[in-house]
């Protein structure tokens, strides 16, 4: 079971990421260890060629893994990516992007996910791929 | 020399990046195979922590490395990212951050560049570390 | 069906991978955009902290991501890859290493794939993943 | 100044990583978070196209990080690779592969490298680019 909730989850992002709002990304679903996560579409996310810009597809995976962290860590807001590693495998449409993500490894200080990213009603053709990396803080601190 | 010009870089971010403008980013400096962009900070940048969030570093990075294959390859708007990796080494605080942009390899389809980030008055601090594929179009298309 | 045969994999590998025979790989399956390749444990590969090393990994890794790519293309011996990407997640033990790899997108130039790691006998604990690309020659050359 | 010396490094290489001396690999120089490390070309290290194969300047680029993150915590053998990302730039000849290690970030348990590869004799033609990350191990373990 997740140790965080939707709702609270959404209240970090109000109160603590403005940009993720500016986005439009929503969090549909977080189990331990996973989640889904949606980037409505909107016109301010077109990049020449009609496709979505790289960066807002970025962004929701750097969320998707910021969730999938915290089901497992509970509302530790201070873990941050360490690394994030993206390959964009096929130029999504003007249409809402979904994003799935999963843990691949927890260990005490650091946690690697993994995020599958596609175009709503697209479930067979994964737009981009994404693994990262995020450093979980400590009572001391540092990483 | 460059084979664009600023005027005509930031023709390109009114008209069809409206994410780069959202962001507040503008570029500095662009040379053949390099260049220096900028973010200007504000507070919707910020994430918990009171850093700039992750990706807002990357949408700045990815910026920086679509100038320097343009300087390259001149006006190709189409140039996509096929891969990028960042590494996050450094919490930057709440000021403007700069991005160096250098090209490692311009191919016929592919080029690579790289992308040392900083906050602007710490230039020996690297806060984060960019590298990354761009796919050039060429008449025949696809990659 | 893959495009591309076991033996005719291993003839490859025979002729003009001498590194591969050094580090004792061997194809296990290959289907269409598929495979499962097998390290098998020697006492060489072994790192401090009594792991198996990292280039090792990522030496089987880069195997099955050849063999990926040559099952959709056939008999390209000339695919390079172009950008790997891993991530180590658990320390595998003095165990024979099991590399199952897909390919996520296909492209006319590039192909991408995934391959995820385990020590032989632990199939839920993985303890490499692994993403790349690999160029694909064409008529033309160059890339 | 580096924390350890040339003589001290090839004794855990001896010792602890003969897949290091199977591929011919030597320490040149080393300084406080910077080396150079040469491997030696053979036969053995050619694949398809007669260019080095990819796993060789893997392990030679890992071998340097490694080097470089010794430097500065001293004889750590135990320190281990958590990520690895490397862009394969241009075809190396049959020729020795000069590795330059420079440390991008050291923090308390992570620490950030990156490594430029090239042909001996050819210092303008990066033949790759390699950025990673080691894990410092502490007295309280696990990462």
């Amino acid at each position: 079971m997740s140790k965080i909730t939707i709702p609270e989850i959404q209240e970090i992002l109000d109160a603590e990421l403005p940009l993720v709002n500016i986005l439009g990304c929503a969090i549909e679903d977080v189990g331990a260890g996973r989640c889904t996560v949606r980037m409505a579409f909107k016109p301010e996310l077109i990049r020449p060629g009609g496709t979505i810009a790289g960066p807002a597809t970025m962004a929701l995976a750097d969320l998707a893994m910021y969730v999938v962290v915290l089901s497992l860590v509970g509302r530790v807001e201070l873990a941050v990516t360490t690394n994030l590693n993206i390959n964009f495998l096929r130029k999504p449409g003007p249409a809402d992007m979904i994003a799935h993500g999963r843990i691949l490894k927890r260990g005490k200080r650091l946690a690697v996910a993994e995020v599958e990213l596609f175009s709503d009603g697209a479930p067979d053709d994964m737009v981009a791929h994404v693994t990262g990396t995020y450093s979980i803080p400590s009572q001391e601190g540092g990483n």
